[in-house]
């Protein structure tokens, strides 16, 4: 990977992925890392849709936006479809699978089962987010499965920790 | 206030400024805003620094990070010796007041007592983001209150809630 790194994560509100930005950028920093965490709400991230940017480097992040994405994280269709022209040639692509079919597209793709397990195993798809970040780290390996682990430790009360722990290790099964 | 107003509330790690960014944010797209929230960790924020950045706009936010800030919310030394450069001409600053000698600048200037009130209130420094919150909405009427409680009640878990509800509106009244 590079050293910069630029993540999308789209979703509707209510799909977590301001959280799921968060946790992860939370991670980065207890390594060391910059990290500029951004979330975008209202018309900006039209009508139900939430935007979380992810910027990951080792060194000084000059400019602290999204321009290309180096991985683009889809939850829904709606955040597919507009976040998409945000990806980068080559670059890496995880969709919920309820998404259906996918555009055609210059990126190395993952249709992952994130909401679906997600009601199975927990019987809530709203831990489809740490499901998502399992996976996420399994494919791209941005931080250590120990540093998202203390992360998740730090964002949750003690009532739902053990769930979003769970859903996260599940996520980096089904890869 | 402009159309577009652009915040920094900067501190040292653990003074909470990035909860704060986020329940100002969030209070803004509870009124339709649009906002965009930026949290900046690791070195980028040099050692302890914890910086938040909040832009609310009536109309679509094109470029998403803060150039010049309308308003810098400073909550130690460091931070204000870092992001006054920020500040344009003729905006507003607040600092806590435990800061001490504020160097000579073109801007309304608000002294708060933030972190010495919520020791005396509440035995707890940690409330001292809550207060400068309402202090902030006090003089800036960027939000309504209203928005800002339900922000805020939406943030917490019930244990802290109303502390950090009281530390809102205490500081409301110390301008």
């Amino acid at each position: 990977m590079p050293k910069r790194i630029e993540m999308v994560i789209g979703g509707h509100g209510g799909q977590g992925v301001i959280l799921a930005g968060q946790i992860l950028g939370k991670a980065a920093a207890l390594e060391g890392k910059n990290v500029v965490q951004t979330q975008s709400y209202g018309a900006e991230a039209r009508g139900s849709l939430a935007k979380s940017e992810v910027i990951i480097s080792d060194s000084r992040i000059g400019f602290p936006a999204v321009r290309k994405c180096d991985v683009l994280v889809a939850m829904n269709r709606e955040s597919l479809d507009r976040y998409l022209p945000l990806l980068r040639d080559n670059g890496i692509l995880i969709v919920d699978s309820s998404i259906g079919k996918i555009p055609k597209v210059e990126a190395k793709t993952y249709n992952v089962p994130a909401v679906e397990t997600a009601k199975k195993a927990f019987g809530e798809s709203l831990f489809a987010n740490m499901i998502i970040l399992g996976t996420l780290i399994k494919i791209t390996r941005i931080v250590s499965v120990e540093s998202m682990e203390r992360s998740i430790k730090e964002s949750f009360s003690e009532k739902t920790l053990e769930t979003n722990l769970n859903a996260f290790r599940k996520g980096s099964q089904l890869i």
